[in-house]
Protein backbone atom coordinates (compact mmCIF):
# COMPACT_ATOMS: atom_id res chain seq x y z
CA UNK A 1 0.00 0.00 0.00
CA UNK A 2 1.30 3.49 -0.82
CA UNK A 3 0.92 6.27 1.68
CA UNK A 4 0.85 10.08 0.70
CA UNK A 5 4.31 12.02 1.95
CA UNK A 6 5.17 15.24 2.08
CA UNK A 7 3.58 18.22 -0.10
CA UNK A 8 6.74 18.56 -3.18
CA UNK A 9 5.46 21.34 -5.50
CA UNK A 10 1.50 23.17 -5.63
CA UNK A 11 0.90 23.88 -9.60
CA UNK A 12 -2.14 25.94 -10.73
CA UNK A 13 -4.59 23.13 -10.78
CA UNK A 14 -3.00 19.89 -8.98
CA UNK A 15 -0.46 19.95 -6.17
CA UNK A 16 2.10 17.22 -5.84
CA UNK A 17 2.94 14.78 -2.89
CA UNK A 18 5.69 12.64 -2.59
CA UNK A 19 5.02 8.57 -1.22
CA UNK A 20 6.23 7.29 1.39
CA UNK A 21 9.50 5.16 0.32
CA UNK A 22 8.92 5.81 -3.02
CA UNK A 23 11.08 8.04 -5.23
CA UNK A 24 9.89 6.65 -8.48
CA UNK A 25 6.52 7.61 -7.74
CA UNK A 26 4.17 11.02 -6.51
CA UNK A 27 0.58 11.54 -5.89
CA UNK A 28 -1.12 13.93 -7.61
CA UNK A 29 -4.16 16.00 -6.16
CA UNK A 30 -6.73 17.41 -8.76
CA UNK A 31 -7.68 21.25 -7.50
CA UNK A 32 -10.90 22.49 -7.97
CA UNK A 33 -9.20 26.03 -9.04
CA UNK A 34 -9.33 27.43 -12.98
CA UNK A 35 -6.82 30.19 -14.17
CA UNK A 36 -6.02 31.39 -17.44
CA UNK A 37 -3.81 34.04 -19.16
CA UNK A 38 -0.75 32.66 -17.20
CA UNK A 39 -3.45 32.95 -13.78
CA UNK A 40 -3.74 36.62 -14.13
CA UNK A 41 -7.63 35.60 -14.75
CA UNK A 42 -8.86 32.95 -11.92
CA UNK A 43 -11.75 31.08 -11.04
CA UNK A 44 -12.87 27.92 -9.40
CA UNK A 45 -16.01 24.93 -9.11
CA UNK A 46 -16.64 22.83 -6.32
CA UNK A 47 -16.27 19.18 -8.40
CA UNK A 48 -13.78 20.81 -10.76
CA UNK A 49 -10.72 18.75 -9.63
CA UNK A 50 -12.98 15.03 -9.61
CA UNK A 51 -14.77 16.02 -13.18
CA UNK A 52 -10.63 16.18 -14.31
CA UNK A 53 -9.02 13.74 -12.22
CA UNK A 54 -11.96 11.70 -13.64
CA UNK A 55 -11.41 12.26 -17.59
CA UNK A 56 -7.62 12.49 -17.03
CA UNK A 57 -6.93 9.18 -15.37
CA UNK A 58 -9.70 7.94 -18.15
CA UNK A 59 -7.81 9.05 -21.10
CA UNK A 60 -4.18 8.45 -19.48
CA UNK A 61 -5.84 4.85 -19.39
CA UNK A 62 -7.07 4.90 -22.78
CA UNK A 63 -3.85 5.80 -24.44
CA UNK A 64 -2.04 2.95 -22.02
CA UNK A 65 -4.23 0.37 -24.18
CA UNK A 66 -3.10 1.54 -27.23
CA UNK A 67 0.33 2.08 -26.64
CA UNK A 68 1.25 5.37 -25.50
CA UNK A 69 3.03 4.78 -22.43
CA UNK A 70 2.37 7.46 -19.51
CA UNK A 71 2.93 8.42 -16.30
CA UNK A 72 -0.48 7.49 -14.89
CA UNK A 73 -1.02 4.62 -12.56
CA UNK A 74 -3.95 4.23 -10.57
CA UNK A 75 -6.45 6.44 -9.19
CA UNK A 76 -6.89 7.26 -5.23
CA UNK A 77 -9.87 8.66 -3.42
CA UNK A 78 -12.13 10.83 -5.71
CA UNK A 79 -9.77 13.47 -6.88
CA UNK A 80 -6.19 12.01 -6.74
CA UNK A 81 -3.89 9.44 -8.29
CA UNK A 82 -0.58 7.97 -7.82
CA UNK A 83 1.98 8.74 -10.80
CA UNK A 84 5.35 7.57 -12.07
CA UNK A 85 8.05 10.23 -10.68
CA UNK A 86 9.37 12.29 -13.91
CA UNK A 87 11.56 15.32 -14.47
CA UNK A 88 9.30 17.32 -16.40
CA UNK A 89 10.34 18.48 -19.92
CA UNK A 90 10.17 22.65 -20.04
CA UNK A 91 8.70 22.41 -23.35
CA UNK A 92 4.42 22.36 -23.50
CA UNK A 93 3.84 20.62 -27.07
CA UNK A 94 0.36 21.64 -28.63
CA UNK A 95 -1.27 20.04 -30.99
CA UNK A 96 -3.69 21.80 -33.49
CA UNK A 97 -6.07 20.35 -35.90
CA UNK A 98 -7.67 23.89 -36.53
CA UNK A 99 -6.16 27.16 -35.56
CA UNK A 100 -7.17 28.70 -32.74
CA UNK A 101 -6.71 30.69 -29.68
CA UNK A 102 -3.03 32.31 -29.54
CA UNK A 103 -1.96 30.89 -32.79
CA UNK A 104 -5.53 32.02 -35.06
CA UNK A 105 -4.73 35.60 -33.24
CA UNK A 106 -0.89 35.83 -33.71
CA UNK A 107 -1.85 35.32 -37.57
CA UNK A 108 -4.90 37.66 -37.59
CA UNK A 109 -7.01 34.25 -38.58
CA UNK A 110 -10.51 33.58 -38.01
CA UNK A 111 -10.91 30.78 -34.58
CA UNK A 112 -11.55 27.26 -36.31
CA UNK A 113 -9.45 27.97 -39.64
CA UNK A 114 -8.93 24.03 -41.18
CA UNK A 115 -5.08 23.42 -41.64
CA UNK A 116 -3.61 20.76 -44.34
CA UNK A 117 -2.14 18.61 -41.67
CA UNK A 118 -2.06 18.73 -37.84
CA UNK A 119 0.37 21.32 -36.27
CA UNK A 120 2.60 20.66 -33.39
CA UNK A 121 3.96 23.78 -31.41
CA UNK A 122 6.50 23.97 -28.63
CA UNK A 123 6.09 26.98 -26.19
CA UNK A 124 9.16 27.25 -23.56
CA UNK A 125 7.32 26.17 -19.88
CA UNK A 126 8.04 29.55 -18.06
CA UNK A 127 5.24 31.17 -16.18
CA UNK A 128 7.41 34.21 -15.46
CA UNK A 129 8.15 34.60 -18.81
CA UNK A 130 4.72 34.20 -20.17
CA UNK A 131 5.63 30.71 -21.74
CA UNK A 132 7.19 32.02 -24.87
CA UNK A 133 6.64 30.34 -28.62
CA UNK A 134 9.57 28.97 -30.04
CA UNK A 135 11.01 26.59 -32.72
CA UNK A 136 12.38 23.83 -32.97
CA UNK A 137 15.88 25.73 -33.38
CA UNK A 138 15.34 27.99 -30.44
CA UNK A 139 14.34 25.29 -28.06
CA UNK A 140 17.45 23.61 -29.05
CA UNK A 141 19.40 27.06 -28.88
CA UNK A 142 18.29 28.14 -24.98
CA UNK A 143 18.79 24.13 -23.78
CA UNK A 144 14.94 23.39 -23.32
CA UNK A 145 15.30 20.52 -25.22
CA UNK A 146 18.32 18.17 -24.47
CA UNK A 147 19.21 17.70 -28.65
CA UNK A 148 17.07 17.01 -31.70
CA UNK A 149 16.16 13.56 -31.02
CA UNK A 150 14.26 14.95 -27.81
CA UNK A 151 12.61 17.08 -29.23
CA UNK A 152 11.54 14.95 -32.35
CA UNK A 153 10.63 12.14 -30.25
CA UNK A 154 8.18 14.77 -28.60
CA UNK A 155 6.68 15.37 -31.72
CA UNK A 156 6.23 11.85 -32.60
CA UNK A 157 4.17 11.05 -29.39
CA UNK A 158 2.24 14.09 -30.19
CA UNK A 159 1.47 13.38 -33.27
CA UNK A 160 0.03 9.50 -32.23
CA UNK A 161 -1.55 11.20 -29.24
CA UNK A 162 -3.35 13.48 -31.53
CA UNK A 163 -4.70 10.53 -33.38
CA UNK A 164 -5.88 8.22 -30.67
CA UNK A 165 -7.31 11.01 -28.97
CA UNK A 166 -9.31 12.64 -31.98
CA UNK A 167 -10.59 9.05 -31.98
CA UNK A 168 -11.37 9.04 -28.20
CA UNK A 169 -13.11 12.57 -28.49
CA UNK A 170 -14.94 11.75 -31.98
CA UNK A 171 -16.92 9.19 -30.42
CA UNK A 172 -18.48 11.69 -27.54
CA UNK A 173 -19.72 13.86 -30.36
CA UNK A 174 -17.02 16.04 -29.86
CA UNK A 175 -14.68 17.28 -32.45
CA UNK A 176 -10.48 18.16 -31.15
CA UNK A 177 -9.44 21.29 -31.97
CA UNK A 178 -5.90 21.36 -30.11
CA UNK A 179 -4.59 20.12 -26.80
CA UNK A 180 -1.85 20.93 -24.60
CA UNK A 181 0.82 17.80 -23.41
CA UNK A 182 3.60 18.03 -21.21
CA UNK A 183 5.83 15.20 -20.88
CA UNK A 184 8.94 13.87 -18.37
CA UNK A 185 12.12 12.48 -18.66
CA UNK A 186 12.59 9.16 -17.09
CA UNK A 187 15.19 6.32 -17.95
CA UNK A 188 16.45 8.39 -20.98
CA UNK A 189 13.01 8.80 -22.32
CA UNK A 190 10.44 10.66 -22.57
CA UNK A 191 6.92 10.08 -21.09
CA UNK A 192 3.74 11.66 -21.43
CA UNK A 193 2.83 13.31 -17.91
CA UNK A 194 0.63 16.39 -17.02
CA UNK A 195 -3.08 15.72 -17.72
CA UNK A 196 -5.29 15.75 -20.38
CA UNK A 197 -8.88 17.76 -20.12
CA UNK A 198 -10.65 20.05 -20.34
CA UNK A 199 -8.78 22.25 -19.20
CA UNK A 200 -5.66 21.72 -21.63
CA UNK A 201 -7.79 20.80 -24.57
CA UNK A 202 -10.37 22.95 -27.06
CA UNK A 203 -13.27 20.56 -27.39
CA UNK A 204 -16.71 21.74 -29.61
CA UNK A 205 -19.23 19.69 -29.96
CA UNK A 206 -19.15 18.40 -33.53
CA UNK A 207 -23.36 18.81 -34.05
CA UNK A 208 -23.65 22.53 -32.86
CA UNK A 209 -20.02 23.86 -32.53
CA UNK A 210 -20.58 24.53 -29.04
CA UNK A 211 -17.09 24.76 -27.13
CA UNK A 212 -17.28 22.23 -23.95
CA UNK A 213 -13.96 23.47 -22.41
CA UNK A 214 -11.64 26.27 -20.38
CA UNK A 215 -12.45 28.50 -23.38
CA UNK A 216 -15.82 28.78 -21.81
CA UNK A 217 -13.81 30.23 -18.68
CA UNK A 218 -11.36 31.73 -20.39
CA UNK A 219 -14.14 33.99 -22.50
CA UNK A 220 -17.06 34.38 -19.66
CA UNK A 221 -19.05 32.28 -22.06
CA UNK A 222 -21.25 30.21 -18.67
CA UNK A 223 -22.18 26.85 -18.22
CA UNK A 224 -18.34 26.44 -17.67
CA UNK A 225 -18.90 23.44 -14.65
CA UNK A 226 -21.89 22.36 -17.20
CA UNK A 227 -19.38 21.30 -19.98
CA UNK A 228 -16.93 19.75 -17.88
CA UNK A 229 -19.52 17.44 -16.50
CA UNK A 230 -20.90 17.18 -19.66
CA UNK A 231 -17.26 15.37 -21.30
CA UNK A 232 -17.28 13.19 -18.38
CA UNK A 233 -20.92 11.82 -18.80
CA UNK A 234 -20.55 11.26 -22.24
CA UNK A 235 -16.60 9.95 -21.46
CA UNK A 236 -18.38 6.98 -19.05
CA UNK A 237 -21.75 6.54 -21.24
CA UNK A 238 -18.86 6.21 -24.43
CA UNK A 239 -15.84 4.48 -22.77
CA UNK A 240 -16.64 4.06 -19.53
CA UNK A 241 -15.63 4.89 -16.58
CA UNK A 242 -13.42 2.53 -14.98
CA UNK A 243 -9.83 2.50 -15.29
CA UNK B 1 19.67 53.47 -70.61
CA UNK B 2 17.25 52.68 -67.50
CA UNK B 3 14.46 55.49 -67.20
CA UNK B 4 12.89 55.72 -63.81
CA UNK B 5 9.32 55.08 -63.90
CA UNK B 6 6.05 55.41 -61.57
CA UNK B 7 6.29 55.15 -57.72
CA UNK B 8 4.97 51.06 -56.99
CA UNK B 9 6.07 50.96 -53.45
CA UNK B 10 6.97 53.11 -50.34
CA UNK B 11 7.84 51.47 -47.66
CA UNK B 12 9.86 52.51 -43.97
CA UNK B 13 13.21 52.71 -45.44
CA UNK B 14 12.86 52.89 -48.70
CA UNK B 15 10.76 53.78 -52.14
CA UNK B 16 10.81 51.53 -55.07
CA UNK B 17 9.59 52.49 -58.62
CA UNK B 18 8.99 50.74 -61.87
CA UNK B 19 11.31 51.08 -64.57
CA UNK B 20 9.78 52.10 -68.05
CA UNK B 21 9.59 49.49 -70.16
CA UNK B 22 11.01 46.70 -68.19
CA UNK B 23 8.89 44.27 -65.85
CA UNK B 24 11.85 42.88 -64.68
CA UNK B 25 13.86 45.15 -63.09
CA UNK B 26 12.86 48.25 -60.50
CA UNK B 27 14.49 51.63 -59.16
CA UNK B 28 14.89 51.75 -55.48
CA UNK B 29 15.34 54.57 -53.62
CA UNK B 30 16.81 54.54 -49.93
CA UNK B 31 14.95 57.00 -47.75
CA UNK B 32 16.88 59.23 -44.96
CA UNK B 33 14.04 58.12 -42.51
CA UNK B 34 14.80 55.60 -39.75
CA UNK B 35 11.88 53.60 -37.80
CA UNK B 36 12.18 50.99 -34.99
CA UNK B 37 9.01 49.11 -33.48
CA UNK B 38 7.08 48.28 -35.92
CA UNK B 39 7.39 52.27 -36.42
CA UNK B 40 6.02 53.38 -33.56
CA UNK B 41 9.73 54.65 -33.03
CA UNK B 42 10.57 57.43 -35.70
CA UNK B 43 13.41 59.92 -36.83
CA UNK B 44 15.83 60.70 -39.47
CA UNK B 45 19.40 61.98 -40.32
CA UNK B 46 20.34 63.96 -43.74
CA UNK B 47 22.97 61.47 -45.22
CA UNK B 48 21.18 57.84 -43.91
CA UNK B 49 19.98 56.58 -47.19
CA UNK B 50 23.26 57.80 -48.73
CA UNK B 51 24.95 55.03 -46.36
CA UNK B 52 22.48 52.61 -46.42
CA UNK B 53 22.90 52.43 -50.34
CA UNK B 54 25.99 52.57 -50.35
CA UNK B 55 26.94 49.77 -47.62
CA UNK B 56 23.86 47.67 -48.93
CA UNK B 57 25.38 47.53 -52.72
CA UNK B 58 28.72 47.27 -50.99
CA UNK B 59 27.77 44.26 -49.60
CA UNK B 60 25.58 42.61 -52.23
CA UNK B 61 28.33 43.10 -54.55
CA UNK B 62 30.52 40.90 -51.93
CA UNK B 63 27.76 38.25 -51.84
CA UNK B 64 27.12 38.23 -55.53
CA UNK B 65 31.14 37.66 -56.03
CA UNK B 66 31.21 34.83 -53.82
CA UNK B 67 28.14 33.13 -55.44
CA UNK B 68 25.16 34.46 -53.67
CA UNK B 69 22.82 35.83 -56.26
CA UNK B 70 20.91 38.59 -54.98
CA UNK B 71 18.72 41.55 -56.94
CA UNK B 72 20.71 44.34 -56.94
CA UNK B 73 22.10 45.03 -60.29
CA UNK B 74 23.85 48.82 -60.47
CA UNK B 75 23.70 51.70 -58.28
CA UNK B 76 22.24 55.16 -59.18
CA UNK B 77 22.57 58.61 -58.16
CA UNK B 78 23.51 58.97 -54.71
CA UNK B 79 21.08 57.05 -53.20
CA UNK B 80 19.42 55.03 -55.65
CA UNK B 81 19.60 51.14 -57.66
CA UNK B 82 18.59 48.90 -59.46
CA UNK B 83 17.43 45.61 -58.93
CA UNK B 84 15.82 42.62 -60.17
CA UNK B 85 11.79 42.25 -59.78
CA UNK B 86 10.95 40.09 -57.42
CA UNK B 87 7.86 39.03 -55.62
CA UNK B 88 8.65 39.30 -52.13
CA UNK B 89 8.62 35.94 -49.76
CA UNK B 90 6.31 37.45 -46.84
CA UNK B 91 9.29 35.88 -44.18
CA UNK B 92 11.75 37.73 -42.28
CA UNK B 93 14.89 35.50 -42.29
CA UNK B 94 16.79 36.23 -39.18
CA UNK B 95 19.93 34.46 -38.36
CA UNK B 96 21.45 34.77 -35.28
CA UNK B 97 25.24 34.33 -33.85
CA UNK B 98 24.86 35.31 -30.58
CA UNK B 99 21.35 36.34 -28.63
CA UNK B 100 20.05 39.57 -28.62
CA UNK B 101 16.96 41.94 -29.23
CA UNK B 102 13.49 40.38 -29.42
CA UNK B 103 14.58 36.59 -29.10
CA UNK B 104 16.71 37.20 -25.60
CA UNK B 105 14.21 38.86 -24.23
CA UNK B 106 11.82 36.47 -24.73
CA UNK B 107 13.60 34.27 -23.02
CA UNK B 108 14.96 35.96 -20.18
CA UNK B 109 18.34 35.81 -21.79
CA UNK B 110 21.12 38.68 -21.04
CA UNK B 111 21.80 40.50 -24.09
CA UNK B 112 24.89 38.89 -26.08
CA UNK B 113 24.49 34.86 -25.14
CA UNK B 114 26.53 32.75 -26.90
CA UNK B 115 24.89 29.71 -28.68
CA UNK B 116 26.28 26.70 -30.04
CA UNK B 117 25.69 27.32 -33.91
CA UNK B 118 24.24 29.93 -35.81
CA UNK B 119 20.57 30.29 -35.23
CA UNK B 120 17.66 30.61 -38.19
CA UNK B 121 14.84 32.46 -37.57
CA UNK B 122 11.40 33.28 -39.66
CA UNK B 123 9.17 36.02 -38.77
CA UNK B 124 5.73 36.47 -40.46
CA UNK B 125 6.18 40.05 -42.96
CA UNK B 126 3.08 41.70 -41.46
CA UNK B 127 3.05 45.01 -40.35
CA UNK B 128 -0.77 45.34 -38.99
CA UNK B 129 0.11 41.53 -37.04
CA UNK B 130 3.57 43.22 -35.72
CA UNK B 131 6.02 40.57 -37.55
CA UNK B 132 5.61 37.51 -35.40
CA UNK B 133 8.05 35.33 -34.78
CA UNK B 134 6.84 31.65 -36.41
CA UNK B 135 8.00 27.70 -36.28
CA UNK B 136 8.44 26.43 -40.04
CA UNK B 137 5.81 24.39 -39.47
CA UNK B 138 3.50 27.84 -38.73
CA UNK B 139 4.97 29.20 -41.93
CA UNK B 140 3.54 25.84 -43.73
CA UNK B 141 0.44 25.78 -41.66
CA UNK B 142 -0.82 29.82 -42.71
CA UNK B 143 0.66 29.21 -46.37
CA UNK B 144 3.71 32.35 -45.83
CA UNK B 145 6.33 29.49 -47.74
CA UNK B 146 5.22 27.55 -50.38
CA UNK B 147 6.34 24.23 -49.25
CA UNK B 148 9.06 23.05 -47.22
CA UNK B 149 12.13 22.97 -49.87
CA UNK B 150 11.36 27.07 -49.64
CA UNK B 151 11.55 27.05 -46.73
CA UNK B 152 14.80 24.93 -46.17
CA UNK B 153 16.49 27.18 -49.06
CA UNK B 154 15.61 29.94 -47.44
CA UNK B 155 17.61 28.92 -44.23
CA UNK B 156 20.10 27.44 -46.24
CA UNK B 157 21.09 30.40 -48.19
CA UNK B 158 20.64 32.84 -44.89
CA UNK B 159 23.40 30.57 -43.14
CA UNK B 160 25.79 30.75 -46.16
CA UNK B 161 25.20 34.78 -46.30
CA UNK B 162 26.09 34.75 -42.93
CA UNK B 163 29.36 32.50 -43.44
CA UNK B 164 30.39 35.14 -45.83
CA UNK B 165 28.92 38.09 -43.74
CA UNK B 166 31.16 37.03 -40.82
CA UNK B 167 34.33 37.45 -42.55
CA UNK B 168 33.46 40.47 -44.24
CA UNK B 169 32.56 42.27 -41.07
CA UNK B 170 34.94 40.72 -38.92
CA UNK B 171 37.62 42.62 -41.96
CA UNK B 172 36.30 46.07 -40.47
CA UNK B 173 36.73 44.84 -36.81
CA UNK B 174 33.04 44.33 -36.37
CA UNK B 175 31.44 40.90 -35.33
CA UNK B 176 27.68 40.33 -36.73
CA UNK B 177 25.52 39.30 -33.85
CA UNK B 178 22.56 38.91 -36.05
CA UNK B 179 21.04 39.91 -38.70
CA UNK B 180 18.12 40.22 -40.88
CA UNK B 181 16.96 39.04 -44.66
CA UNK B 182 14.35 39.25 -47.02
CA UNK B 183 13.87 37.29 -50.09
CA UNK B 184 11.99 37.28 -53.08
CA UNK B 185 10.47 34.54 -55.54
CA UNK B 186 11.56 34.82 -59.56
CA UNK B 187 11.87 32.43 -62.22
CA UNK B 188 11.11 29.32 -59.48
CA UNK B 189 14.10 30.10 -57.16
CA UNK B 190 14.57 32.33 -54.25
CA UNK B 191 16.79 35.30 -54.71
CA UNK B 192 18.33 37.38 -51.84
CA UNK B 193 16.46 41.08 -52.07
CA UNK B 194 15.80 44.19 -49.84
CA UNK B 195 19.13 45.59 -47.78
CA UNK B 196 22.11 44.42 -45.86
CA UNK B 197 22.86 47.48 -43.66
CA UNK B 198 23.11 48.82 -39.96
CA UNK B 199 19.35 48.97 -40.47
CA UNK B 200 19.37 45.07 -40.24
CA UNK B 201 22.18 43.79 -38.87
CA UNK B 202 23.79 43.88 -35.36
CA UNK B 203 27.47 45.27 -35.85
CA UNK B 204 29.50 44.98 -32.49
CA UNK B 205 33.25 47.03 -32.31
CA UNK B 206 35.45 43.39 -32.18
CA UNK B 207 37.10 45.90 -29.27
CA UNK B 208 35.07 47.87 -27.56
CA UNK B 209 31.73 45.83 -28.09
CA UNK B 210 30.31 49.24 -29.34
CA UNK B 211 27.06 48.79 -31.13
CA UNK B 212 27.33 50.39 -34.52
CA UNK B 213 23.60 49.76 -36.02
CA UNK B 214 20.41 50.79 -35.71
CA UNK B 215 20.17 49.62 -31.76
CA UNK B 216 22.29 53.14 -31.39
CA UNK B 217 18.79 54.45 -32.41
CA UNK B 218 16.39 52.07 -30.98
CA UNK B 219 17.99 52.48 -27.47
CA UNK B 220 18.34 56.25 -27.72
CA UNK B 221 22.53 55.82 -27.57
CA UNK B 222 23.31 58.73 -29.32
CA UNK B 223 25.74 58.96 -32.48
CA UNK B 224 23.52 56.85 -35.09
CA UNK B 225 24.50 58.94 -37.59
CA UNK B 226 28.73 58.73 -36.70
CA UNK B 227 28.28 55.31 -36.27
CA UNK B 228 26.88 54.01 -39.72
CA UNK B 229 29.57 56.63 -41.01
CA UNK B 230 32.31 54.48 -39.38
CA UNK B 231 30.89 51.55 -40.92
CA UNK B 232 30.99 52.92 -44.59
CA UNK B 233 34.08 54.34 -43.59
CA UNK B 234 35.89 51.03 -42.44
CA UNK B 235 33.79 49.21 -45.32
CA UNK B 236 35.84 51.42 -48.03
CA UNK B 237 38.72 51.28 -46.46
CA UNK B 238 38.76 47.19 -46.14
CA UNK B 239 37.10 46.25 -49.03
CA UNK B 240 36.85 49.17 -51.46
CA UNK B 241 34.17 51.42 -52.48
CA UNK B 242 33.76 50.48 -56.23
CA UNK B 243 30.69 48.15 -57.24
Amino acid sequence: MNTKGQKIYEGKAKIVYAVEGRSDLCWVEYKDSLTAFNAQKKGSFAAKGILNRNIASRIFAFLKERGVDNHWLENKGEREMICRQVEIVPIEVVVRNRLAGSTAKKFGIEEGREIAEPLVEFYFKKDELGDPFMSDDQALAIGAARNRGELDELKRQALVCNKLLQEFFKKIGVELIDFKLEFGRRDGKVLLADEVSPDTCRLWDLATGEKLDKDRFRRDLGRVEESYQEIWQRIQSAWGANV
